[in-house]
């Protein structure tokens, strides 16, 4: 229907040199169902590799508004580093599973120090700033979690960039969070060509 | 995080003599990941008994960019009739399949004449046309589809509303879509209220 194929390989034709195309997105359960998905939608319509990875130790994992996703993998099951981004949808509850587990902040922490793109929306950002991550950055996130995006400048922005990290305020900029990925690794254009084939 | 409790609450109280607040929404093999929970989302938040039905004769439906999702329902489990509204959503295979379904089109016929509220996006608006539903109404579809939407005037509009009919042009639009079925059912107040709160 969208030519996703014709739109991939004109993707593989201008970013032959792009080896890092793979993106791991984290779902937990009260994971806001669009905040992961629009971006799971538009990466894969890239043609990036997006692998949805449960940190619930099983597979199939609940959103906030009660739709259950299959994981594409385990958290344990997959050697994470080397990624070209990581992911986190928001989601009250979400967010709060995200930010109890260490291994993943601890996986956050030693990428985002090796320039991995790391991208956080709604009440996300707060798990990259309780781990430090945010400290000198401009950030947004949803209203009302900004005091958790410790050393940052809260810019209030629909989507914010600083560095490697991406930030994004809520639901309804779901699919401009997803672009904002896929612009920074695969180009501009292959947004305007979503965008239009999309009927944005 | 976004307060669905209170917008429920205040939902309920404001409608007290809406009863028929149940809307199936089918899936097929092929749906458009977001067209599908876009609608699902946001009908939720506003109190709407949302039941995402498979029509596949199996739980597990893989969208069309590769999320498998588990649907509330089998097709032969439910008794479909007396809903406020049924939706489908897109995709070139999953139109495919919910066009092939010969009980899912029989019953979008005898429920549409009833006046139940029917909404179709992106490629499914085909299905509606195919089955005699369009005819001598306006709608829209993804361009490419307005030859199946047999008898109706094609408006190239985002989102097309004429009678009991909503038909949406495609992925880009799916909030759109599922607030135009909110404000018919629940009124344009929660849709604003929604609107903000999802930070539109």
């Amino acid at each position: 229907m969208l030519h996703s194929a014709a739109v991939r390989a004109a993707f593989y034709q201008k970013n032959k040199n792009i080896k890092m195309n793979k993106v791991y997105l984290f779902l937990a359960d009260g994971f806001e169902t669009v905040e992961a998905l629009a971006p799971v939608d538009v990466m894969r319509r890239a043609g990036l590799q997006v692998v949805t990875v449960s940190i619930m130790g099983r597979r199939n994992v609940v959103s906030a508004q009660g739709v259950t996703v299959e994981a594409d993998a385990l958290f344990d099951e997959v050697a994470l580093e080397g990624a070209a981004a990581l992911v986190l949808p928001g989601g009250g509850v979400g967010t709060d599973n995200l930010s109890a587990h260490t291994a993943l902040r601890a996986l956050l922490e030693s990428e985002c120090a090796k320039g991995v793109l790391v991208a956080a929306i709604c009440a996300a950002p707060m798990v990259l700033g309780r781990t430090g991550l945010l400290n000198g950055k401009r950030a947004t996130c949803y209203p009302g979690c900004e005091s958790d995006l410790f050393g940052a400048t809260y810019t209030a922005a629909p989507v914010e960039q600083d560095g490697n990290i991406i930030t994004a305020c809520g639901p309804g900029v779901s699919f401009d969070f997803g672009f904002a990925i896929v612009e920074r690794l695969c180009g501009k254009e292959i947004v305007d060509t979503l965008r239009s084939q999309m009927q944005f």
